[in-house]
């Protein structure tokens, strides 16, 4: 199979994470800090250095809570903050449903002011966001780091400082980049870092979480019940992370990501970035060769999205996927994005490439194109 | 390592797990059923025949809903559910925290009665239930099928039985016997009945659920975000299971559970059950050489408490970790269990068997007891 729905998962792994998670979980595979054996202390290690992993690779002190993704995570953000100071929410017109959805949600039940944060397709309207900012203070501003549709890297830094001048609360939704941009000049203008681990991280499916960069926020967990600490309380403890990792956590996951992001903190981000960045010129390059409109922004996080006038989305999907060309089509659970950017009704077919796409892959799709165009 | 703390997660997972589970996840690896690859379908079917393995071993027609663990399983329908018509709901005086936290945290949200069912130690009280619902009628009762702290069934029967005739929601926290009991004479009674993956069902760690018995009953998910279907809709979709499993899956997990229950079924839950049964019996007879004070109700899944007078149950678990032995102590995030059973508040030493304790961890057992008194 020729795999270009990195996007959605990046597919494979690295050989390691098929190699060495589950021997490890087959030597550690019980609660973490649970009980005072020595193994368990031992993956309570483990879990500890994957977390340092993730602040390095996001630039960030903060704490790293464990979850099972980036839509928990976004979820527990969104819905536990207290919105009794929130009168005005931003998000960019680029949020995926995880976002979206949520922050519509929390609207019924608080009744916020949401505004969507002006573009002129890839580019901020900066004059704009000023004025709006000025004419109505932001509360709380959440973006995600870069498009799953097309790709385009948002100026988070441009706009969560100007949010920060007005005290706002700032959420990155990092699902797209977390483990491939680097974060340094990002970080300290985000309060929450959302990454899910199965994408750029490289990890299996199951494990995700956030940075919590401001410990003055309260946030209230989603989940209620057992934390390893402070049991006979009725309430949740205000410990974090344990606040906030009520249950069994997913330890194949931890030691999956553990694994992962050894892989690429030992690879190096810019060169795996590098090499994400020649796949999707070369991605480009066969693309532009057919009757297709392309969705390209400057930059690209690897992610592009097309579409045809002969043939809808759906229609080039079942070619591809008869070539064993695997790709995504529809909204990308992103109707805001497509909304934004006028793809029509169908969305699009939307191409992502990994660090592990090889040159093979881009002959076949041509390959395959020439049988179908 | 000697390992008794199997009610915290069973280990080691039958073989097959470990073997064949990143086998597959290496094949399979990509989001399911979000595009419309021959993969994707094949990923599709593991998943349903996840769900039939699921059904046949909780005797059940319902859907099931896959989800990262029993916690946030019972959060998502504790939290989920229309509080307008409930206003007095019963728990059992056993419940884990997954239940006591969420339940104490619903009832400040929307201020309804909650009643604790009465019990003569590991004995229903029948005449006092049959009264205190006359008196005040049961609207929701969640209860759990056997105690993670002192292992003893809980007569769920009896007591949704007469639930039912007030027409109560009843939820089944089958946390520790998912795989091992037999449902059949429960199921019926059931709204929902809520499972952890890695337990008795012998999977990894991160994969959950719960079976949706009746679909009459209306209950708001947790997470708002991508679902697959419907992505132009601002509000989550109706359609179940979607409705609950936003967000990108744990396919790892979903692979791992269904070649865990796969086994159950081959191996047969009675065999699994006899042996287990057999183990706890092998557990009682070593502990009772010693002073101890052993919580032991007529029948028990598996799960044994003990106090000492000699040593807190921290030193005690202190001196087994010194020679290997694995177990758990303190509160076991039940402190209504522990309350109930007046263990005082240093709680009780947990020993839990599974279908993989051989006769040499009780002669080991043995061995260190001998050293300690």
């Amino acid at each position: 199979m020729i795999y270009f729905d990195n996007a959605a998962t990046t597919f494979p792994k690295p050989e390691e994470v098929y190699e060495k998670t589950m021997r490890v979980y087959r030597d550690l595979g019980f609660n973490f800090s649970r009980n005072r054996s020595s193994k368990s202390k031992e993956a309570s290690i483990l879990k500890e250095n994957l977390k340092s992993n993730i602040r390095h690779l996001l630039s960030s002190q903060g704490e790293v809570i464990l979850n099972p993704s980036a839509t928990f995570s976004l979820n527990e953000i969104i819905f536990g903050l207290d919105y009794s100071t929130i009168k005005t929410v931003y998000i960019s017109p680029f949020e995926h449903n995880a976002v979206y959805r949520s922050i519509k949600e929390a609207q019924k039940r608080h009744g916020f002011d949401l505004e969507i944060i002006k573009f002129q397709e890839y580019q901020l309207d900066c004059a704009e966001l000023q004025l709006k900012f000025l004419s109505k203070k932001p509360d709380l501003v959440v973006c995600l780091h870069a498009s799953n549709v097309f790709g385009n890297i948002l100026p988070v830094k441009e706009i969560f400082l100007k949010s920060k001048e007005y005290g706002a609360i700032t959420v990155l939704d990092a699902s797209q980049t977390a483990g491939l941009l680097d974060f340094s000049d990002v970080s300290d203008f985000c309060d929450f870092i959302v990454f899910a681990g199965h994408k750029t991280l490289y990890g299996p499916s199951g494990i995700g979480g956030y940075v919590y960069n401001n410990n003055s926020i309260k946030v209230n967990p989603i989940l209620y019940g057992g934390t390893g600490i402070k049991s006979e309380e009725e309430d949740m403890p205000e410990d974090i992370p344990e606040r906030y990792e009520a249950g069994s956590p997913n330890i194949l996951g931890i030691i999956g990501l553990k694994i992962s992001t050894d892989w690429i903190i030992s690879k190096g981000r810019d060169k795996i970035l590098q090499r994400e960045k020649e796949s999707y010129s070369r991605l480009l390059e066969v693309l532009k060769e057919y009757e297709l409109t392309i969705y390209s922004p400057k930059e690209s996080v690897g992610i592009v999205s097309v579409t045809s006038d002969e043939y809808t989305p759906q229609e080039l999907e079942i070619l591809l996927n008869e070539n064993e060309v695997s790709v995504r089509t529809g909204m990308h659970c992103s109707p805001l994005a497509h909304k934004h950017m006028k793809t029509g009704e169908n969305g699009t077919i939307r191409f992502s490439v990994s660090y592990f796409n090889e040159d093979y892959d881009f002959e076949k799709l041509e390959e395959v194109f020439e049988n179908i165009f």
